[in-house]
């Protein structure tokens, strides 16, 4: 099994450096996918700015978001977020937390992120919010116990997004692919949504049309993924 | 006629570069350009993202916007559009289908698409706005069947671009470069009304302004594809 | 004089470029630099994209902006505009016309450039409105006349900066250098300008200030001058 | 000594490139580190655009801010800043003066710049703001003598930024890895800001969630700094 291990962790640092380079990801954030053969399993990368993860720098974690093997490499603090998430929702398999200029400002103002554009139906008919202050009180806001997790989690809920208050937004996925899509549709339609909000009140598709416009071909997923890669392919070339 | 249609294919694929690298397109819209002897075809790339987008992935198709010869490749699930406005469009040569980020935000708020420098005369006086939600209801926002490119051209009528709400633009030329000039400018031009309008009311063209802006000379539209070939050139090389 | 003369041009085609790259010029917008020995001539390019001007493309005009030399390539259809300020201006020896897109708002909405910032000081007190409009009534909104260039430079008066309704901006200098540092000092201050006015009043530069802060040193223009080269140096090798 | 002052001086230009190709510095601007023998010295480059500095332009100062060397090359009009606050905080050992364009709102408009994000938190809780009119009255804008720089000092007490009315920002930092990522994360919290501030009122960090988020441990700093120093290597190879 070794070489389709090697192809996932391939992948996932495709992921990370396309989410980079389209301008999700910065320093900071990171990407994980479910082991294919054990849901009890995740691949995560060392703590590392996602523009330079290459596939060397993913390890396999359990659904504590511990390493299965031990380590002395630097974690990610966050990484609890994986776990918890893979632990509350089975049909999930690849998860992006991220801090993107785009979502940003639904999570600092008080803006609703909807769908506006066919391919933003990516984001769902419902964005819940969470909110560390809530539950936690007074916190450094990051996410790192098992308790914060799991209440990330169940405010997450069957939604495709979550946002955080004050943080960024974690995206989940059924895989790799949808996931990416994912999470730069959203970031493109937030950002549209922004641009239009400037100048008042901005129309929005029902819930009847995003249900219609989210079921994508995978002609739709493939063509933007062989889009990505393309540009990334060219900026390290 | 094979070296004639080799440099129609080569020109159309230059023109979908272009409108990538100036921001008109990113991984979806489309470009097509009509036979030059035979008005009842027209020019379009396979399924695939503009920016790359060769020669040898044009297509030849009628005016039912099927390809002319079989073929086992993906296809734009939205290339009706060209069909149905080169039936209706005799004057028409050149089309594109795009969702720039500079004209959503007249597709979402209540925002009028006007002329407001001497370049943005090629937008025209009028610029409608289609809505596939009054004729079709509740769809995913896709235009894929005859009708409802039939009606898009309808609400386009003799205009030189149609504002799709919720979805984008698609606009119109007597030739690929004026298509491609009316692309990057339409966006420009409104991009500076964005502006604008930030700081409140702007001012803009007259019509008889826009009749005497608009009718440009043959160095201005040379100038300018002079000068998106080269910067095409200096990201490519 | 042939080697002055080529340096000249040299200078002239670096000024072009610089402008370009740092978003001042796109497809359109020129610069023009007085004959060091012959006051009533002047070096601007022949009809092109400021990023693709070469010493080479460089001819000499007299001030009715009329080529020294008979010469059959397309030229500049508002070159009026230096010829024009040439004649009212002695103390003028370079000039750019341009459309950035960080001047535009000031031209559509009704705001006014002021000096927000120390190097902003380059601005001037008093920036005058030229309105096409008032004098000539419905135009195309080129300045191809030799009385609309007059009527320009009048409005400019004794000014560094003259804004043109829905048009753009012409801005004059002492030499080349303080031109290019006028054209984007200006640009990046009139950015500030709109960056801060979108939360309400901001604060700007007495006159008093600006007059003070309007003297730079020559190591000022200097380290920006070498900056902007080095920046185009790297992005043409 | 000499190897280790070779170091110092390559740790200052690698500092300054990144602050400029991550957009805090640009033609303008300044970075100096105490040095690490002699708290009655520092390091600053020659008057150059940041984006140029190499090792061999670093030169020594004392805390008048005077050359420890003979010099012929032009100096920084402003380096009274950096000897300034070496004077007035024994805890600095890093500062940087900088113009950049997410802090100039605040410095224009009606605006307090606040923690809205877990890394904003290196803001501090407390961001004074130095007007020169104040004491000064009408002056050039450029902190040069002595005064100005003691003014300034008093201003920053013991915060982490002093922003500069008119004019721009002093960052310190105990380190220059802590000065990096403070230039940078306060530029991008201040960025996050702007962009909620367009739609209303925004949510912002408490003194104690601020005090809990700025404990960043190493490995976050570390993971940020090689992020920055590979996005320079990847640019200038």
């Amino acid at each position: 099994m070794a070489s389709e291990s090697e192809s996932i962790r391939a992948s996932l640092a495709t992921a990370n450096r396309i989410l980079a380079h389209e301008g999700v990801l910065d320093a900071f954030g990171h990407v994980s996918i479910r082991h294919p053969h054990d849901p009890a399993r995740f691949f995560l990368a060392r703590s590392l700015a996602p523009e330079l993860v290459t596939a060397d720098d993913v390890l396999e974690f359990d659904l504590n978001s511990q390493p299965v093997e031990p380590c002395s490499v630097a974690l990610y603090s966050e990484r609890v977020i994986h776990g918890g998430i893979y632990q509350a929702r089975p049909d999930v398999n690849a998860i992006c937390h991220h801090h993107a200029s785009s979502i940003l400002p639904f999570c600092l103002a008080a803006l609703e992120l909807r769908v506006v554009t066919q391919l933003g139906a990516t984001i769902g008919t419902r964005v819940p919010m969470w909110d560390q202050r809530d539950e936690f009180g007074a916190t450094n806001h990051l996410v790192v116990r098992a308790d914060e997790a799991t209440s990330l989690a169940k405010c997450l809920g069957n939604a495709s997004i979550v946002l955080m208050k004050r943080h960024g937004a974690t995206v989940v996925g059924a895989d790799l692919r949808e996931l990416v899509f994912r999470c730069i549709y959203s970031c493109r339609d937030a950002d549209l949504q922004l641009r239009g909000l400037a100048y008042g009140a901005i129309d929005s598709f029902t819930d009847k049309e995003i249900e219609l416009a989210a079921k994508f071909p995978d002609a739709t997923l493939t063509r933007a993924w062989n889009y990505w890669c393309s540009r990334l392919q060219s900026k390290e070339s």
